[in-house]
Order: structure tokens, then sequence, then C-alpha cells
């Protein structure tokens, strides 16, 4: 089924493959009027690029954003913008075996059960390449959030047994880290533990936590279309998540609800709360408070490591994955997170304009 | 915005507050020949009624369904299913307090937020009891999964500190355990565990756990309709669930690829896997294994303890709940989960069938 | 799959059968805050109830409307109304002949073909009785377009080869007229007709239309989404219509340019045009003037005349229909059509408020 | 909003500009396995170019299309197909005069209307050329379409007051003729008419029709998602096209029970109808009989002679269009109206594959 569209009012068609001609995304229901340019777009593809430190791929990806359509004179349209990367950096090389071959822990042998066969090249449509089209798009929701005061932050939480210290946050660290961590300390130690994990020619797990800043009370739809509901759908669906938290997350199934509610209180007619175990959402719906999203992402799978396998013709095989891989998923899928979240809040942003009568009167003009 | 609806083929909306005249579903797509009676939905509503034990509220909830349309001679029909449980034993009692005053860890506060005014007998909308459409829908899904020889199972897997021991799994038992756990001596020690919360006037939070038996390999789509996203989402949207977990979950971060990677194997023309640290989905889509899925489940924010909050003038003060609450939501809320499960599954499977061109020419006839 | 929804933001979801226990509607994603009370529906059902002339059907049917949810102290509270018309009036008779045999002109065979089988007590879910749903939710649109000063307006135009003279049109006729006419004249000659295809145990086909009046320019969007192609959907459901017509409709295939065109001019800053042949859209967007659209219905396909047919198991047969029908169906769909019209535009506008970023940044607030 | 997607399970989304740097669209959910090429998509787009006779633009547009994802080893994957027209033969003029004045007719006013300013240029999203995705994507639907046996076939009906005679209908002639009628002596006579328009600086509405051959019974959903319904907004979602039939359409409005009921006839285990007035829909499902659709479409609104109309500014004012346009627009529809029809019909099929049980059964094998 047409499964590369996320969104419904804000919505956004993701195409291409990791080997084919080029990658790409139309953003459907942009508003009109927004100063759009490459720039603002490849800025945010650049954070995913690999090629910047020891533990992501040499490979050169240049992935250059080229706007096809929807911006006039340097405004959105409001009509779909197409943005395409052209693949220009794809080595042809022999992969004779991997076409014959399921690799663990990637989605070979599933898309074969589905479609019949597959594009094996770079993993074809589920390589990591797939979110330039998500990066693309979540570059300009980004930018649509920051004018109504609302900032989206992604960065590593901790790689493998290495957790960042959130009291040394240091947000315009995590852009110029090799880790994204916002700790550099963390981020020092993450780094040698990456080397050893290489040197063993092994992978390692790691943990992104994404915070919305800005965000206004009343945002989410109850019931099935919650803000948090909509948020883990967004991050469960970039390749290798596993686990999805909102706010304190896993650790209040061992809480007390004494420990775990979080009082109100008013100050000069603004509403804070005592505490944010809730990560700024109650009952689906955001409350103004700081949003926190976290996601476990689980270590790359190509290793080079001898691994147990079956051939297409279901023989028992064994497996050595050649190439270069990055040693660790999570330091580029930061910005994907940061992008998929800023998607989902400006979808629901737009939905949530008519939720009161008054609004649409005040909109169109009570008669 | 239309918030209520779940699924795309398979298709349900569920209505009604906690207090209102009735709570109901509409499922739409539902394939036509199946045998349906009250009594297969009955059963599965009975799981989520309350006053079977001290841990469950006293009030009596007798939640009788009515099969309103759908069926013709005992026969689904290819027809919308209109199911409704009439509200007989919502207590006529003072809500002037909860009206006025915002409950932590409620919706109060942000419905009032998103919508100006909110109806506040019971939670309206935002209760618990809204789950009696999903569960009535829920059981209509899993009667056809367990037709195609699926099977699915959720349970409780933690209380508190009290982790339920798997090598004890006991099936049958589930249904019976006030608990929902599958492990007796584990349910004993919860129970303890929440009589001694209550004690306390106090409440706890718990982890529920979703397996899938029996599902093929090739459901679910790339990129953003992935088995695992829309299961994130079904599963987040249920209330007081913090966090989602497939396979190993947020372990994943902590492990090494060679851990974490489950192996293939052929077996007398099967597959299976060496382990199933990915619960059954990779790169989105089921890989034949069973699936497993989990939630932790904060506690029940009403308690009895004086907290801090504020009136809906902004005014700070302090809130006693009073009333009958449950000091812990799992146990409950497990039926809502496998239903949940079934219903995303379901749809899943639905939505596949026309993946491979071959079956689109083998359903309707290759000219 | 699930057929029975209809709109994006503002989206209803019907289900009942013509003799099933109850028919009714969903209304999800309702502003909060309209006042709203069962006669406001009630007004709109009783317009397609039967039983008030020669040419309507003397069966009686009440069609009760009952609010079961989505209203608390008179208010609309944003979340799912749902409303339910008992059937109460559904006589137990003898349907072997119409189980066996296929009606021409009815929706038996396909019904068959689809589903394998149909409930064929009085047409099942195919009756002209699903539309109570469509009109209990029309209802509710009409009335919060009203208060946006909105009015939208449907009447018969055509009954046979006899057409309401426009130059006679008097609104308030419409609602008393057994023919939903708004010309008393043509309405007396179009009752003489029917009378006449009565007594020959015909039936009659006939033209309605559907104007809004006070829509303000810039509803709809480009390419799929386009106002006229939503409302060519939304009426073409309804059952019987043939042929859909905007503005001038089938006229101008036969038109010049210069005569189809509609000049633009500028009075005291307000926008009109010289002609309305467009109907009030231009490339899929409103342009502010009145929208116009038709409605083609064919015969009751229920006649007393024998016809050729088939039986289920594929044998030539001859069919007498019994019972009582009306002997057109015009005259009761118009408040369909209305209320089909008021749902597109409605749902139109809602979706419509995040068109400019200028919009989204006064509704949140620029920072 | 997101306007530009249509289709639920195969489902397209186009973007581009007449004058921008490319048009294009995405497919998303085409079944694996179908063999595709760049000339099965190029034959179609060659339809709608103009510059073939003297009825359409002489602009030359070569409208070459590139496959930039979803096809590997000539295959498609059932992963996104992304197409991509470059638009080269633009010419640079000057738009100030467009920019600046509302062509009566066109877009230009409703766009400013919505969104603030539109792209100007040659009519930005609201040009004819926006189609180039619709017909792209409309080649594969045919193809897959043409596997099973389904062949869609449009043809122009009427231009002017000239009618094709259907009882001279010539197939093959469609394609060559420049006003694509499927009758020579017509299409002769249509050239004369529209020589003599042009002649008259004015321009010329037409009729086209749509049949599909070979679709089986029992495609298409109840209430909603009807097959004409979504049929009617297909065609009425192309630009122009002021009127929407489904089989004899208008006429019924006029017409007795007796003359319009199609008679069910079984011969030698095969269902015929005695006539096909409904036009192979009955209660909004397919009935095995041939489909036919029909719009009708206005005269070119770019016409030479003097009109009146709006400046931006409001100001009354007097508009003589320039360039070269097609003194008729139906020619080149022609192809978008089959494709537009084959993408809904091939929809609905997809998704009705599990409308019986016993279907979901037999695919998944039932346990």
């Amino acid at each position: 089924m047409a499964g590369s569209s996320f969104g419904t009012v804000f919505r956004i068609t993701t195409w291409g493959e990791s080997h084919g001609k080029a990658l790409g995304v139309v953003i459907d229901g942009c508003p009109a009027g927004l100063p759009l340019e490459e720039a603002d777009i490849q800025r945010y593809l650049d954070r995913r690029r690999p090629g910047t430190s020891s533990i992501t791929t040499p490979r050169k990806e240049e992935d250059a954003v080229e706007i096809l359509s929807g911006v006039f004179e340097g405004l959105t349209t409001g009509t779909p913008i197409s943005l395409m990367v052209k693949n220009t950096s794809q080595i042809s090389r022999d992969y004779s075996e991997i076409a014959a071959v399921y690799r663990p822990g990637h989605a070979d042998y599933t898309f074969d059960k589905k479609y019949g066969f597959r594009d094996y090249r770079g993993g074809g449509r589920s390589s990591g390449r797939e979110t330039v089209g998500r990066v693309a798009a979540g570059a300009i929701a980004c930018k649509i959030l920051e004018r109504l005061g609302i900032f989206v932050c992604a960065y590593t939480r901790s790689i493998g047994p290495i957790q960042a210290d959130m009291s040394r946050f240091d947000r315009a660290f995590i852009l110029s880290s090799p880790t994204a961590m916002p700790d550099p300390e963390a981020s020092m130690a993450a780094m040698a533990y990456l080397e050893e994990t290489r040197h063993n020619t092994d992978s390692a797990g790691g943990c992104m936590e994404c915070i919305v800043e800005g965000l206004p009370a009343g945002i989410g739809d109850p019931v099935f279309e919650k803000l948090d509901a909509n948020l883990a759908k967004a991050v469960m669906s970039i390749g290798a998540v596993k686990a999805v938290e909102i706010g304190d997350g896993s650790l209040v199934s061992q809480r007390k609800g004494s420990e775990n509610n979080d009082g109100f209180r008013a100050e000069d007619g603004r509403v804070t709360k005592t505490s944010n175990h809730a990560g700024g959402i109650l009952g689906g719906i955001s409350d103004g408070d700081i949003l926190v999203v976290r996601a476990h992402v689980k270590p790359t799978p190509s290793i080079f490591l001898t691994q147990q396998t079956i051939t297409r013709d279901m023989e028992n095989t064994q497996i050595n994955i050649k190439g270069r891989h990055d040693p660790i998923i999570v330091p580029r899928a930061v910005v994907v997170m940061e992008c998929m979240t800023a998607l989902t809040v400006l979808d629901a942003m737009m939905i949530n304009m008519p939720a009161k009568l008054e609004s649409l009167e005040q909109f169109y003009g009570k008669k």
C-alpha cells in the first residue's frame, strides 16, 4: 500500500532508494508565503551526511538538494514543494552475495517475503538513505515552527553504556559534536567506546532524545490522534528504532502516583508545572510545557563478524558483511528524529485551528 | 479534528463519554461472512470490567453490548457494524470541585485549553471508559485473526517493582488472575504490593506486553506505515501509556550488534531465527516470528493525597480527590492493548493483499 | 473497505440498514461550543420523511433522533457526536421473492457479487434509509454554516418533463411543497404528472439543485481536492444520482468561450461577476459568488410493471414488485443533497484555515 | 491542505507548475513485479502533447519522462515510483499584465484569494500542464488493468454542436485523430467548426466519454466510496470539467422507470443486461457491464476578444489575452480522463480484495 506519506494537512511523500537515480520528497499543504531557499534545507541535510568523522562512513554523500516546484520568487505558493537529491556517489560494486543471502538484522528477508524480490543495492528502499526525504521536508516544518516561536531540538542521550549528563547540556555542542551529544565529556567517552567497538568489528546501539520548546497547550486530538500517539508512530517509523518514550517513559511503570503526578502552579497569569514527568502531554494533548520524546536505536546490523543466516533458496549459510558501515546509527539519526517530531507537531497545530467554534467564527467572521 | 477513527481498510470509529447516555463504536470494512453474535464481543468487554477484585473499582459496570447494524442472519454483511453499550450505573454525584479545579495527571487542563470547556463528569471523553469501543471492535478483529490461525495475547508484565517470571508463563492464568499476570507467584506478590499502595492512598504503575503468534511474514509497509510504527501509535493512544517497545525495546540501546542481530535458520523448508530480539519485525515488516510489543503505564493519577494545582480561574489551590479509583490501571488495560494490537495487525493484513502484482492477477484472473 | 465515512477534519461515519434495529451517524471533528439540541436535527430529518403526500410512501417513519454523546450542557464538546434513530415501523413481511430474485435497477445483484450475500430486507444498506445518518449530520453542518453567514438551499428543479421556472422562485414554498419545487405553478403541474405516472404503475425521474450563498472566496484545494470535485463525489454518492453539474454544467460543452467566461467587476471594494456560468468555482476554488450544483436522479427503480430478470441461481425469470413505493425519489432526496453540500463546504472551510502562513502566525502568535 | 494526492491503496501525488523546473508524480502502492519502462509512460504523455495539429498550441512540449525510483531490473519493486518531466520549452516572456490582472474563467483570482499571491507564469499550478503527472501515473494503472483484461478507452463525444455518431465508432481512429473523436466524419466537421472558431478569435467547449470494458462485478464500496462517486470526483477534478455523467446521465431525469431500468438476463452461466442505461454501476458497485462516464468541458477561457475584468488592486479594466492557446481543451484532455478513470478503478479493485471473509481466508490460508 501507499506507505510513503506522512501527515494529514501538512503531508509529505518520500521516494527513492539507496542506489537509484535520486531521492526526494513532495511536501503538500505547506502554507503559502514562507520564504524558502535551498540553503534552508541543505543545512539539515548536511547534518545527516556521513564522512565527517571516524564514526561515520567515509562514503562521500554530497546530497545537494534542488527545489523543483512550489516556490515562486522566493516564497512558498501553497502548492506542492518537490525536493530532489541526486545520488551521485553510489559506487558500482558487486552485490551478488547481498542479492543471494539475507543479512541478519536487515529487511532483506521481509522485503522478499512481501514483494517477491527486492532492490538489493545498498538496501534499496530500506536503506538509511530513505531519510533524505524526511529531513528535507522536516527542515521546512522546523522553519515554520520557528516563526511561531517553537523550537525543536534532538540530540544523542546515550551511546552504548555512556550516558550524557544533562547537567552539562550544551546546545551549541550538539551540532559540532561527532556524536551529537550535548555533553562534551560524555561525547569524548563515547568516541572512545565507539573506537573500541569498531576495532572489534562490532557495532553499538544508543538513545536519542528530542525536546520541543514553546509549544502552546491544546495541540493533539483525543483518542487515536493523540499527539504522543502520532509522535510514537513518527519516531518508531525511523529505521532501527525499537522503543519510544514520552517524558519519563518506561520509568513510570515502577512509580507511585504521588511520585509521578505533576502539580499545576499559576504564576503571573501563566501556568507552570511543579515537575514534567509527563513530558508535556496530558491525555494526548500538549500542556504547554516542554515536550520530551526519546527513542532507543539498535546497533548497526551490518557487522563484520561471521553470522548464521540463509540464502534466498532456503539454504543455511554464513555471511561476512563487507564494505564500510557506521559503527552506530544514532548520531546521524538525530536530525531525522528532530524532523519527524517537527512534522508531527506542525500538522497537529494546523489541524487544531478549528477546534473551537469561536476560532472558526473569528476566522471567517461571525454573521 | 476527527480523531476517533483508527485503521484504513478495517476502520473503527469510537464515541461516548464516561457519563453520557452510552458509548459505542462503528466498525467499517469488516469482511462479509463472519459469524458474529453479541456474546463474541461481551467476552472481551467483561475482561475490562471493574468490580472483580479489591484492586478494581467496585462500581458496577454492566457494559452489555448491543449489535445495532451490519449483521444479518448471524453473519457480518460487509457494511458498518454499530455496537452500543448503555451507561447504566453512572452515579449522579457532585462534580463541582472537579469542574472548577484541574486534577494533576489528568486531561482536565488540556481539554479546557483545546476546546474552551469540557464534560467534567467522570473525565468525559478522556475517561478510561472510552476504551469500551476499542475493546468491542477489537473482539471482532481477534475473531477474524483466529480464523487465520493468528493469536493475540496480552498480559501484565510487571506491577510496580514486581516482575512476572516468564519461565512460569501460564496462559490460562491470565484471564482468571486479578492482575492479568501470567505468573501466579508474581501475581500474588503484586496483589500484596497493591494492597499496601492502596493502604497508603497511593497508586502504582505497571508494564503490559502483547504477543502475536502465527502472523505470516510480509505484513506492514515500508517507511511510514511500518507495522511497528502503527503498533506504536495504537498502543501509545491508550490512556496512561508513556512508552512502547518492540521486541527487546529499550535494551537495544546498550547492546552490541553481535548481541542484537537474530540469525536466520532454515529447517525443513521453514525459516526460523536463532533469537527474536527484533520482536518479529524487520524494516517495519513482520518476519514470521512471534510479534512482541510492550507498554509502560503510569500510575493512576487519581490519588487521595493532597496535591498542588490550580483552578479554572488560575488560582493556586490544593486538591483532595475523593471517590473510589483503581490503585493501578494495567490489569484492565491489558485487554485494550490486545485489541489495539489485533486491529493494527488485521488492517495491515488486509492492506497487504495486493502487494504483489501476482496476487492481484490471481485474485481477478490474469487475462 | 471502510466506505461509510465522509470528510477529513469534519468527518461523519454513517451506519444502519433499512430493517435493522436502528440507523445513525457519528460526527467527529465538530468544533466545540455549538449550541445543539435534538430539535435542530429533527427539523432536517422530518424533511426526508415520507407519508406527507400522495407522492411519498404512506409508511410511517417517525425517525426520532437521539443524541448519545458529544454534547454537554447544551453545547458540543469537540468530541464525537453520536446520533441514533431507531427503526420502529418496519413491517414484518415476506421477503422470500426479493431474497431470491434480483430487482432491476437496484443494488441486489451487485451486493451479492461483492459480499457473497446481502441483507435483502427493504434493500438493507443500499436502501434510501441509509441517508438518515447523512441528514442528521448535515443538519449540524448547516447550523455551523449559518453562524458564519453561509446558507445552503436545495430544491427540485424538474420532475419528468416539468421544469421549475426560476423567475417564480419562492424559497418558502420549497419546504411546504410536496415536490420541493420553488415554483408553485410547476409544482402543481408536476403533481399531476406524478399522479398519472403512478396510475400507470410507473415512476419518474427528476433534477435537483443546491445553491450556497455567502461562501467566501478561496475555499477548496487545487488539483484533487477541488471544491467541485468533492461536491461531485458528495452528490454522486447519493443513491440514484446519475449526473452532477456545477454552474451551467453540461451546457458548457456547446458554448463559445466568449459566451461562457464570467467577467469580474469591482464595486465599492467588493468583487462581483458579470455572470455566474461557473457556478461560483474557478480552478476548484470558490470565487465568492453563489455556488450552484445540480443532480439528475433516475426514476424509482421499484415499479409494478413486469420486468425481465434473473434469480440468485442464475435462472431467467420475471418479477412483479409489490408493496408501496414513491413514484419519484427527488422530493425526499433534496434535503440529502443540501446536507451533503453543507458537509463538503464546511470541511473545506476548516481545512482551508492554515492555507496562508500569515493565518497560522496570527492564530498562534508570531514570535 | 495536501490536495495533490489521489487514491487510497494505489495513491499518486502530483507536483509542478507550468513554468517551474519540472513536473512529476509519485506513485505509491504500485504492486511489485510489473515490467515497466519509460516508453510505457511516454506513449501516454505523447497523447496529451500539443503541437500536433492546427487545433493545439504549436508550443513544443517534449515532455520526456524519467523514472527516478521504484523500478529495479525492469520491474516495479512495490516502493514509490517517482516520475519527472523537465520543463524545457517554457519561453521567457512578459507576464506583467497577467500578474496584475485577473483573466476571466481562469483561477487567477481564486488562487490570490486563497494563498495571498500566485505563480502567474503560464497559470502556475492551475495550468493544464499539471495533468502531466496524472497521465504519467495513469499509464501505469492502465498497464496493470490490461494485464487483468480490463481496457479503459476515452474519446471525444462532441465538439461544440458536432456530435460523434457512435454507430461509426472506430477505436483506432481515436489515437490518430486531431479531435480524438472515434467518428471520422464528425471529426472532419469538428475541425471545420474549430477553424471557424479560431478565426473568430473565440474558443469551443466539448464533451468526452470514457468506457471501461472487462471490469468484474463487485467493485466499489457502498455509501461514500461508491465507484461512481469516486469517478465523479476523479473526472470533475480535471480542469474545465463542469459536469459528470454516469451511463445515460442527465437523460434519466426525464425518464420513466420502465424506460430506465435494465433487465438482467442469464445466458450460458453469464449474466448480461437487456440494456445499459446504468452505465455499468448499480448502488455504487460495478455490475460487470461496460462502465460509461462522460464529462462536459468548458471552452478554453483564454480568448483574444476584449473582456471586462479587474486588477489585483480592485480596479475595473479590460483584458486582451495574447499568446497562442488551443481553441478547445477536449482533445488533449481525453487521455487525462482515461488516466483518472483507470486510477479510480484500479484503486477500487485493490481495496475490494478483502471484502469477503472467504477471500481473506483463501489468501492467508484458513487454519
